[in-house]
C-alpha cells in the first residue's frame, strides 16, 4: 500500500516553497475563523429567547445580559403592594417585568437610555402579554435627575435600579458599547441616578438598588445627600467564606434614620452549587 | 421515736395564731433575702476577678461588665503592627489590655471618664504586668473632640472604640449610672466620639469600632465627615437566620473611597452554642 502521509524530510521542510505555502493556509484558516466571530459580534439582531421564571425574554446574544443581579434585586423587593414602579437602566426589562407579574395591579415604567435595549424591552413586555401595564420610555436619566422628564414628579412608589457601578477608566471597559455603556459609570453616575430616583418617588416611596460593596459608602453618602434614607441592607456573598461581592440597599424618601441589616444572601453551598433560596428564585412557577 | 415534724392539722393551720406566726417567718425571710440583694447592689466596691483568654480582669459586680463585644472588636483589629493605640471609653480596660498584649512592642492609653472604671483599669494594667506599657488617662472624650487634651494630636496609629449607641431617651435606661453611661448617650455622642479620633489619629491610622447596626448609616456619615474613610465592614450575626445585632466598622484617616465587607461573623450554631470562631476567641492561650 502506497504510504498517504510522506514523512516531509528536514530540508524540504526548509525550502521557500513549503514555507509559503504553509503560511497561506495558515493566513487562510486564521481569517475565515476571525471573519465569523466578528459576523456574530457586530451583528446586533442575533437574539436568544431566554426563560427566567415564568417570563420569556429576548436578549442580544453578544451585548448586555441580565445576570444572578437582576434576580438579587427582584427578591429583595418587599413591598406588600406597589402602586406605580419605574425602572431606571432597564436594560431588555427583566426586572421591571418580574415585578409587574408580581404586583398585579402595578403600572411599571421601564427607562431605558439605548435604544437597542429599549426595543428589547418592548418587546419582551409584549411577548409576556404585559404591555397594557408595562411602558417603555427611551430617555437618559441624566435628564430625569435635571427635571427634564417624560415622567410626572412624585408620582412613583418604587424605583428599582441595578446600575453600573464600576468607576470610568477602571477594569476592562467591555469592547461592545452597549455592555460597557450598562457595566461602567460612561452614561450613568450614581449622583445622577439618585437625583432621578429623588425626582420620580413620592414622600415615602422606596428605591430598591443593587450595588458593587467597594461603593456602598459612596452610595449611602450620595443618599443621604437627597434625603433618601438607607433602611435596609442585604449582603450577597458567593459562599460563607468569602466577602461580600454584591450589596442591596433600600432607601425611603424622607425617612427616619434607623437601619435594618438582613441576613445574608449566600449563592453557593460548600459543593459549588446554588442555595435552595437560589435555586427557588431560578424557578418557574 | 418521736417524730420531728409534725403533721399540721388544716384546723391548726386556720387558726389565728398560726396566720400571724407564719406571716412573721415570711416576712423576717423576705427582708433578710432583699437585704443582702440591696447591699451588694449598692456597694460599689464588690468586684469579681474573671479571666479572659490571658488575661485578668477585675471588674465590678454590679455595674458596667465587659461584655461579647469587646472580643468582637479586639478580634476584629489586624494590623500587623500598632505603635500606639488609644481606647476610647476603655471602661474596665479589656480591649487595651487584650491589644497590649497581642502587640509586645505598643504603647496604650486607655481614656476612661468615669473614675470608678478608669481605677480599675488601672488596677487591671498593674494586674496583668502590663503597667510598664499601657497608662489610663481619667478624662472626658468630648474635652479631646475640642482639642483640650492632655495627649498630643496625630499620634495615634490605632484607635478603638466600644461606644455607647442607644439614643437618648430610648431603651430602658439601666438603675445603676456606671452602666447607663457606658450604654446609653449620656455623656459620649458618636460625634465627640468621632472628632477625639481625628484628633488622635495620624494621617492613615485606624480607627476600629463596633456599634449597633440601627446606626450604621448615622455612623458612616459622621466618619466621612471628619475625613475617616470607612473601608472594612463586618457584621455579626447571633445565628445564620437572625439579622446583624452588631457591626464592625475600621476607617482610615484620609483614606480613599473604596470598602470591603468581609464575611460575616456568627456567635451561636444551630445548636444555641458558640461556634468555633467564638469559642477561639475566648480560649486562654
Amino acid at each position: 500500500m502506497p504510504m498517504k502521509h510522506r514523512r516531509i524530510s528536514l530540508s524540504e521542510r526548509r525550502s521557500r516553497r513549503y514555507r509559503i505555502n504553509y503560511g497561506f493556509m495558515f493566513l487562510k484558516r486564521f481569517t475565515i475563523l476571525y471573519a465569523i466571530e466578528w459576523a456574530t459580534y457586530f451583528n446586533p439582531l442575533e437574539l436568544t429567547l431566554d426563560t427566567i421564571r415564568d417570563l420569556k425574554l429576548y436578549q442580544n446574544k453578544k451585548g448586555y445580559r441580565f445576570s444572578v443581579d437582576a434576580l438579587l434585586l427582584y427578591s429583595f423587593v418587599n413591598l406588600r403592594r406597589a402602586g406605580h414602579i419605574a425602572d431606571l437602566g432597564a436594560g431588555s426589562g427583566v426586572i421591571g417585568l418580574l415585578l409587574a407579574r408580581k404586583y398585579h395591579d402595578s403600572t411599571v415604567t421601564l427607562i431605558e437610555l439605548q435604544e437597542s435595549l429599549a426595543g428589547l424591552a418592548k418587546k419582551n413586555a409584549k411577548l409576556n402579554s404585559l404591555d397594557d401595564r408595562v411602558a417603555v420610555i427611551e430617555s437618559n436619566i441624566t435628564n430625569i435627575a435635571a427635571g427634564r422628564s417624560p415622567l410626572l414628579a412624585k408620582s412613583f412608589d418604587l424605583v428599582v435600579s441595578n446600575p453600573p457601578f464600576r468607576r470610568q477608566n477602571t477594569g476592562l471597559i467591555s469592547p461592545t458599547d452597549e455592555k460597557a455603556i450598562a457595566r461602567h459609570e460612561i452614561k450613568l453616575k450614581i449622583k445622577d441616578l439618585i437625583d432621578a430616583s429623588f425626582y420620580l418617588l413620592r414622600a415615602k416611596g422606596r428605591l430598591c438598588i443593587i450595588y458593587h460593596p467597594s461603593r456602598l459608602v459612596e452610595l449611602i453618602d450620595a443618599l443621604r445627600k437627597k434625603q433618601l434614607e438607607p433602611k435596609r441592607l442585604r449582603l450577597v456573598h458567593s459562599n460563607t467564606n468569602t466577602e461580600a461581592k454584591m450589596v442591596l440597599v433600600e432607601a425611603i424618601k424622607e425617612g427616619k434614620a434607623e437601619m435594618k441589616i438582613e441576613k445574608p444572601m449566600y449563592i453557593y453551598n460548600e459543593n459549588g452549587q446554588y442555595r435552595d433560596e437560589m435555586k427557588q428564585l431560578y424557578r418557574a412557577y
